[in-house]
């Protein structure tokens, strides 16, 4: 769609107030402490593919509540000494798919960790960790899965999983722990940035057009999904949107951005109905630490795609290596 | 949509191959000792309203697992002796919602019970009751959730769920346990269907437009919502194909229809998209006790609404009078 | 669709110029005055139906014209002495449809009354009341039947068959008439308003996402039906703005407003495209009487549906018993 | 829409059962007498346009029941002798509009009348004639309304003022009464082979896409406009379908096709999802004139526009002079 | 859709910075001298028709490159003296058609010459003119043909084929000079403005709902096509932003609209989204000859249509005659 | 879309009659000579990117006329002798992209020839490539392009390009000639045949969801594009047709299919509405060499993706290593 949010420079100065609730820092903090009162457990076990020259091997380790989470583990076939490594998270109804999925940054000379979403994987690329919590009623999809209280909701455990998932590259021998970048796009640009928050020791964060960022804003300006699965379910549930929006305080990326310190490469598209510019930038104009924004101004949600990824392997050159 | 099935008079002698394995009976009776080793718990809790010809309770029993299941529970105020009582199951998305939702049956003399749906009760009307099983990855929905194998599908949490609420409405102590009918509309149907064939004592059976019946036909023949999803969980995990169509051999409403026994009012619409008029006579050309079928040439998948509800009463003052 | 009109703030304040011409009142005291002209003629007949808990009638009276208008009314089986009673004006498109459709008020004890819409009544409920009239070229519908002039607008027969209405209610031997409340949603609400203003003895005033108010800006704003069949009208019939302008502010509920006294429960919801917050506003800000506003912001134009209902009893429980 | 109907070889010999009933001609007879007992005042009132070429006249003549119907009527400035007349009805929606929608046939040489069509004339092109009797309950738009009954119906006022058109064009002094051609597309096609069976002398019959032929099978076939009209009242009215097609049996173009003895020349689209092929051969076939019929294989509803013109244009010439 | 651009009082005043680069008018003035280097062989072919009022005659002369243009060519059958003469440009993807296209200008008094688009001609009436030069990668369709560099795009081939039109019109024997109007709807208004610039000796410039103007406001404040060409180009050929801009500010309606001096009529619609007022405004306002706007407040793209035309002819008998 | 098409037991048996008309090999014999009457001139300049375990070139070769096609070139950078090639052409409106597009073939050990599209490249992905022909009137795309003719037809220059592709992978030194395989989808399909029937001597020949193949049944069979630019081009160029359809029988692969002999791997999806399931079989069931049909029953366009791209691996495993 054309422009439909402010104009650049508005948005360039764009800073709603955040809405962390007085308990948000603990809440993470006890959340995480049980996610690690789990061993890790993370394995890696050789994947054969026709790719003669990387290695892929298929991941499993304890995420939120010890469960089981699946991934990917990739590494360029020749290399020396430890690497650094690039973790990746996923948007929203894709899965972590096959090796063929997955060339780009073990060619680069990273070691690249994917992390499978749980309970999705099923629309667009396939999965294979599933959610074991079903939570209360819901709108289809997982943005209104226990969104009743901050406890139940579906992106407490997708974050854990997600710091956890740092936990486990950083434990691969061949990785240096010291040089971990972490990046994604839409919902994955949405879980870099809760990461970056939450554990502020990563390297390098690079969020494209990420999502769950400023829900008030985005679910009254656009009618896409999957926001909108929130504005259905206040539709029809019309006495709890202060029980809606006290629970998604805890999952905004405006939030977890003020607390994050490594160096960011944001991409944000100005014709992007999905995840609205204003809503990007209230994430980026929050974040703590050394940032950059690359604005594609004539794309929608696919952003910067490939010429985006090229983007991401200038920065982390200069970030990593 | 104008007439896109069968001629009418083809329709009428449609009759499929049913799917059900050897098994079939087996998993089903294993299915409900299971969760008749529950106590059943059905409560019924006096909820006030300003509607003075009417009572309503606040209901729960357990049903799978002995999970606990909400519903409603109406009588009229002014009653004499044991009543008939009208078991209701709800269409996709929907929930038990408020007392306002239920004012015909019991303005109509009989004991009605509506079974909240698990994990719905959010798309087009509220409910109040969990699904706690998450399952696998999955297509935003309810229609893949646990797919991959018939012990975890969702469905059979659901039919066990409605076959006890059976049980609970008979134990009313102003329920006449001899002269029960269960119905619904879409999913409704489709549930009703299954109960029929799960405890063929009940003395009614009235599906409309009834959904989740001959599912092979139905994911190949249209692209509407709910039974795509099950196609587009089978774009993506393009290897399950046969193993999906095993799982929903358990849940067909063909396989249930060919064991069950009570007097049955059905209804179609022959431009119904959503529940196409071939799935609904390959259910009823199986059902295997008396039936009649209402259809309606002009109608989508709202059927005959409450001109149907109408038909209904007249069915039920036969057949339970 | 997301907000799309002014922020609520601006909506509480939001007063645009009213566009009555000085003749209004005169044109709508010759009008009533014809109408009161022909006999009330006002018949109850008894229509069984299978609900024991009420008692339905068959209704016609005179309206505009002496014309003959069809509606329903209900009685709660069990009643002692004068009931308060409350007529229903129903949305565009719909008629009276059947007994079945008009459970609640009665069921809450008051005497119900339903006006049928004429020439209406086939879109989504049947109607059986004929508009004698059939007006000079239109687009299909009948917001641009006989728009050319006042004297032949559609709505000039509806609102006298409106007003007439509570003349035949308080007709009924059953009837309190100083305890009438008059309320519908969308059309019905905004002949509600014009019933407001027509008749300001009234006691209770409940307009739910009014239709017909503050026609200027509603056409430009918005490309949603009904309100566009005026749009397209002026599409074609270039030449004719001000005349159809003209005879619209005989009929917009802004004008009403002003003129109505009974105390008022109005609803708006703020995603309604088929009635945008700010028409809705522009009447309520210039309504006379005492006013409350029930918003629900993640509503499209069905606005509170049976929340809404469960309000409205409420607020008759305080203004009629 | 691609090729959905019959093959071209079975549209060929596609000869559905007529439908009238035994008092359709006696219906249609008393119809016209009834029209015929009034004068025809036909009045020609020349209108100065900037077209040096042409004269053209404001039409003014009595329909039925006597009402006034509006035309135009146009001939070359340089003529000689009685002219051979062009009288032509208008599709769906659309009225006479202005001189300079009128160029071509005087241009050519022809006497030229077009007929209003009452009541519409708002939605692509504006009209001046009203439709006096508004009728009963009804969709938007003209196809259901006054359907309850053959003498209510809105098409019998229709056909009934184009067999007056004929007798106007007739009257005019410059006009030759033996070479009277009728023609229009659409419903203007559909009114033309009504006329052609109720005045089998007119010379010469091209109804291009005509609509209002076949009913029963265009709303079980198509799901569009204005045939959806009918599906859409019939949804509704679900107890009035035989009723529905009792009265269209009065004014199906197929009954009259088997009256007409006009050389024609039809056209049909094969992509026509509007007026669907084999509705328009069902006519096509029962013409009991000589006959042609232009197949137009990659066009919809637009059929042959303007090349079609020039085949009129044509035939007229072998016709006509 | 509904207003969607500035209020009218914002749209007279709105005066946007034009674009043009210091070399605009050399350019122009080369591209132009080039195309008359070539000899104008400007030939004129009887072409008979059945329209007896007019004579027709199939056009050839030599455009961009001395390549071969088509068009058509008309004068009344009656006629006396020189004729002033209408030059027509046609809307995107149109050809010059057929005879019957072109009944008015010439029925009125007038010589009429119509300009074939090269390439286009196929979307929605046939045309007869190639376009020699294919050029690089480009989106489907015409506004993205050649526009990485002004040389080598495609307007500057048609806005060159449309000043030698000018050239060929008055080059005939029976058309006055001194007395040439230029007019074309959307795209035809586009390059009625182009040509008003470059040979501003033309004596009436009736450009309507043009195309072609102020392409930054366009592209990025609507989705329609054929701008959203630019936008869906732009969005993958994500580093050509400038680039394409520099190309596309030889070309804007505004900046020819500075250079124009012929009297002028403009019209807009309110409601376009294919040609948004504020960019029709931006062209008006900078336009430098004498002008009025004619506003169609409920159009869309099809602003006035026939109603247009005859206030054209209004305007062209008091400027040419 | 749901199952549209023939069962695939009929598609399995779908011949239809071949189009190609009696000088069909003569043409492309000829055309083929003139292209490789000019020199090859294949230039391979190395291209620096970020991937570390492959070598990537800018391609630069003549095609038809002698015209310089674009096109990338991908080594592994470990590798011994000479290598199977795989030469790959994309899909409709794509171009060569960038080097991060084409990681799998090389990383599987291949040399990965990718040719550039001429003139598109710019709907979903860059191109580099121009085409200098423009062509007469056409719709938006390229499927009309040149379209009157076979001489001027636009994949008559596209399919020439191809064949020259091959010629300049087996030109290059690190190539062995013997083992070449051709592949793409979609568009690249349809070109992957007409190759595989041009130049019989490719070792392996890898369609998928093949586009270009049985024209006249694709364009009546679906509304979807490219297709239908053919059927919009017909619905105005009305006289046209069997121009068109002599013009696409030399173009159509089902022509080329019976001429093929290299092993082929097929795929198509049966709810691809893009290439019709019969369309691919036609051309399947005509290719002359061995031959598997990979069938994906619930995919749609994108057919087997990723999950295709390893089947071809395998095949490309057995039959060139």
């Amino acid at each position: 769609m054309a422009f439909f949010d402010l104009p650049v420079p508005e948005l360039e100065r764009y800073l709603p107030d955040r809405t962390e609730r007085p308990d948000f820092d603990a809440f993470w903090q006890s959340t995480l402490a049980d996610a690690r009162s789990f061993p890790l457990d993370a394995t890696f076990t050789p994947h054969p593919t026709p790719f003669e020259t990387l290695e892929f091997f298929d991941v499993t380790y304890s995420g939120f509540g010890g469960q089981t989470i699946k991934g990917w583990f990739v590494l360029p076939k020749q290399r020396t000494g430890k690497l650094p490594c690039v973790v990746e998270y996923i948007g929203y109804g894709g899965g972590r798919g096959i090796p063929a999925h997955w060339m780009h940054y073990a060619s680069a000379g990273y070691a690249h960790f994917i992390m499978d979403t749980r309970g999705q994987g099923s629309s667009w690329r396939t999965g294979d960790t599933p959610d074991l919590d079903g939570g209360g009623p819901q709108i289809p999809g997982f943005m209104t899965r226990g969104i009743d209280q901050p406890e139940t909701y579906y992106y407490r455990r997708v974050y854990t999983d997600a710091v956890r998932a740092v936990d486990a590259a950083r434990s691969h021998a061949e990785v240096d722990p010291d040089r971990i970048a972490i990046l994604g796009g839409s919902q994955g640009g949405g879980i870099t940035i809760a990461v970056a928050g939450l554990d502020p020791t990563v390297q390098a964060v690079l969020p494209d057009v990420p999502f769950l960022c400023h829900f008030e804003r985005a679910v009254t300006m656009v009618d896409s999904y999957p926001y909108q699965e929130i504005t259905n379910y206040l539709k029809i549930h019309r006495s709890k949107i202060d029980q809606v929006f006290n629970t998604l305080s805890y999952f905004d990326g405006m939030n977890f951005a003020a607390r994050a310190r490594g160096p960011a490469l944001f991409s944000v598209a100005l014709m992007d109905t999905i995840c609205p510019p204003s809503t990007v930038y209230a994430a980026f104009n929050h974040y703590a630490g050394e940032k950059t924004m690359q604005v594609w101004p004539f794309n929608h949600h696919e952003g910067g795609d490939l010429d985006q990824t090229m983007l991401r392997l200038d920065f982390l050159q200069k970030v990593l290596r």
